[in-house]
């Protein structure tokens, strides 16, 4: 098994990598952006890869949310969940007084900018393609700054000291992640799943959205999120990426995509796996599989014999 | 094959049940009431009845809606829809100039007002049970009153002279009746049809007919026809009966009615069976039988192989 | 002040008149008909009329939904709930052992039948244009038939005695009477109200009815009653007759009005009135005058000020 | 009047103010980030500020979306959408062939991908905070790299050579621009506007999206955008921030946002302003201003005269 991840080696992609059972022997594979892992995967050059979703230090979520939305179908087979915190660090000797100069990712440097200006007034910040990169910079003289912004993680795998911990400016931010595979075996429900779709819309057709918000509702599934995306032609041309809770194995969710599949232009069905957090949804009544076997056992006979 | 018809010989339901294309040898029964009618067919005494369900001038149609709502189950199998035309009628040898009273079931009375205030302002209006009844009491000698206004076959049956002819006050009406019979074989789909329910709702749950309603909306199932009807139990305590456009085989409607299996307390089907009018309903692009095949197999190959 | 009750006298109808609060002086009228009744209030011969409008056993509440729905617009002004009881009475002197003819109204027949088969097997059953009607003919001898089926006030109104009291065979049995008068100032809102409507729909739109009651919904505004009824042009063509709980005055109602008159063809309001059972509606939350007043003030400061 | 704008000076977003209609006399402003601009608007440094919404390559939409969301609130009064199309330059003298180093913004990069692996096929990718810091940095010798990838305003600026243009390998590419600043009188209504909003959910209700969408389409206010974003507080926690065809001032806006007033937790009025495509939405049957002003006058009749 070969995993690719949002790398370089040191990223909170692979803090989270790290963070999930994996077979021994499990190979793991950095990959220079999120269209790179994706490509791997694409390629058969490695069996899977863990990519952000969901509000990322590391690049827009945007990114992987169109990848999936277009090209060879992949399908995203596990998530997980991982709180974002940033670290201060440098070569072994070097102290917080000496830091003249910090790199790392412009969006991370925008959230320590905040503790930057009180702790490390007159240090230049200085922009670097990801977080590991800019720590990995510094395992190497004469280094091109002094310091990085980087997870933890990078700190112990480039040999570096921690200066400061947990140095963000709002400490509650966190990062979700996908396992994304070629299609192939759904994993078994759990009863606390999720399915994530990318959901095309017809041409000029006003209410679109209601009616297939109401394809969900209707038997009872609920949305954990949804965003209008442009569909890369032209602006104001949209389809929708939405998380519902549930798993395509799960009556209620199976009907909802095929009524989908029905009044939409296209369903892109981007797997069925488990939550990270383990919450089993509340239903409503009438909607568990026991409820759609007995409506379907009534209709039959209904159909058969008429009783 | 024996049919009951709401009786006595020479009603609107007679008439309309002569429209229909009976096999030779039936044998027609008059009832003497709806409830009458059910009974023989719950019985077993005949096969089917005619009954009126909407507009009817020979009594309530709620009597249908409910006696169909309650008690053993039955099913619908045809509709015939039939012009209210009153007929003026008497014993041969009577004038208009002779006729001093005249008799009807009140609902005709009632319908008859303006021509008879013109053409017999001195005349004495007689309820009767029925218009057929009314015509009946003029076959025998000494005749109760001078004339009655019935369904001009019934002056056929009876043996009587037509004074005036389509003497209603608007001439538009029409009754609609249902041929019932015992749950069996349903009728085949005609691409033409309707589907008859009695909606039974749970307790305290607002917003409950928008729910209902839902269940056909977001299947393209369109209605002809709603009514709230009292359970019987206390005012205010409503079932639905319901008309809908398609036929049970017709998957929008059999995913339809399965939903509704899962809202509501209890769904009564009333029958599949073909339109009186032949009209095929306009469908909104997604709900034909392949529409909802397509959507299936690729349901299927999702979750075979994710594919 | 003069108020038409179906008549004739001793009827359920001027029984619930009679359970209602007249003022001195008050003086009552009874009308042939339904028709009769709302004609005298169109011409002006009376101030108000009592009318049934719900599972009436004198005669189809359908009139009553049809004249109001069609001709010079009155509205309902107060409702109130009568449970329906039927009484076997006669002339003074005859006993049960010596009736052999019984009348009343045919549906009042068609709901004592079990008692009667029981009480009276060998009786003949005589229709009537009312049950009232029936009652009043034994007042005159030499009486048409022996006995009649009536509301227990026509036997104190006519001098008959009462040979049997309950004997209808549901006995949970209620009718709803309204009370309509020309348009003019609304009765004041209790917070226990409700509002009746006829909808006429544009012609061909499909999904009319959702609309219709999202209209409702959307403004936390419930449903007590709907029917859908012919518009006496062609069978097929429909209006929907409802009653909403809630007072034109409140503001949810008013709002959900005029958003049906922007939908509808058109909308006839026929009144804003109490409940007869008083019981106020349970609301969700953010549909009260308040919530409509402080969204209405939030509104003018962002349209005045942006703030 | 002071503007500020995403910088440094040469961004696609001081391209797209200069798009704009500006007073003689306006003075523009670079701001650092997304983030800055805002913070000069509320501080009352500048005016106004445009920053990036949609689709940007200068930095995440998700920042500005989140800022608008949060902290004290500002108003969109004017959108501009601008293609994107990206230029390589560097300083004059230097050509195609001297080029080994090339620096962007990491997304601009990562547009350009194809055309530099063809064209610059053993090129270095250099990472900076924005293209148009990138482009800044060739006006100072020694320059840090060779060439920069930046909007051609920034060449212009700097007094570069455009060695490519139109190097993106998507050339479809746009991006929306919106004009902040306090909340103050709006822009007057077009005819061809847009409103923006937040939409905080009550906790724990399923189905809210439903609700809130269903407040739009029942006064038929069309939607162009819609996104969940997290509430910063968990994951999984979110507000909706949409945008709507349409200005406060059209009344069928008004009663929607009044009606989401009372059914959201929170409702953040972001701004109404004319749409930079000048179309005008395509409205259904009875939403004009004018159908809710004749609603409006007939509701009145009503409860004043009851006619």
């Amino acid at each position: 098994m070969r995993i690719a991840f949002l790398g370089p080696e040191g990223t909170f992609c692979q803090a989270a990598l790290l963070t999930m059972p994996l077979d021994a022997g499990t190979e793991t594979v950095p990959a220079k952006s999120v269209q790179a892992a994706i490509d791997l995967v694409r390629d058969g050059d490695v069996d899977r890869a863990l990519i952000p979703i969901e509000n990322s230090v590391e690049g827009s979520v945007s990114v992987t949310l169109d990848e999936l939305a277009n090209g060879v179908r992949l399908v995203i087979v596990d998530e997980v969940t991982l709180p974002v915190r940033f670290t201060l660090m440098a070569r072994p000797g070097v102290t917080l007084a000496d830091v003249r100069t910090v790199a790392s990712h412009p969006h991370a440097l925008a959230q320590v900018r905040g503790w930057a200006s009180e702790n490390l007034p007159d240090a230049t910040l200085i922009p670097a393609l990801s977080t590991a990169g800019a720590a990995a910079a510094l395992s190497v003289e004469p280094t091109p700054f002094d310091a990085a912004v980087a997870p933890r993680i990078a700190a112990d795998h480039y040999g570096l000291d921690v200066l400061a911990d947990g140095i963000g400016d709002t400490e509650e931010a966190a990062t979700r992640f996908v396992l994304v595979q070629r299609p192939g075996a759904l994993p078994a429900p759990t009863g606390a799943d999720k399915t994530t779709l990318s959901l095309y819309m017809r041409q000029d057709e006003p209410g679109a959205l209601m009616a297939i918000l109401n394809e969900f509702a209707v038997r009872g599934v609920n949305l954990t999120r949804i965003e209008s995306r442009p569909t890369k032609r032209v602006l104001g041309d949209y389809f929708f990426s939405v998380d519902v809770e549930g798993h395509v194995a799960d009556a209620r969710v199976a009907e909802a995509l095929m009524g989908l599949h029905r009044v939409c232009l296209d369903v892109r069905f981007l797997g069925s796996y488990p939550r990270h957090d383990g919450k089993a949804p509340v239903l409503r009544s009438g909607v568990t599989d026991v409820d759609f076997a007995d409506a379907a056992a009534w209709l039959d006979r209904l159909k058969e014999s008429g009783t």
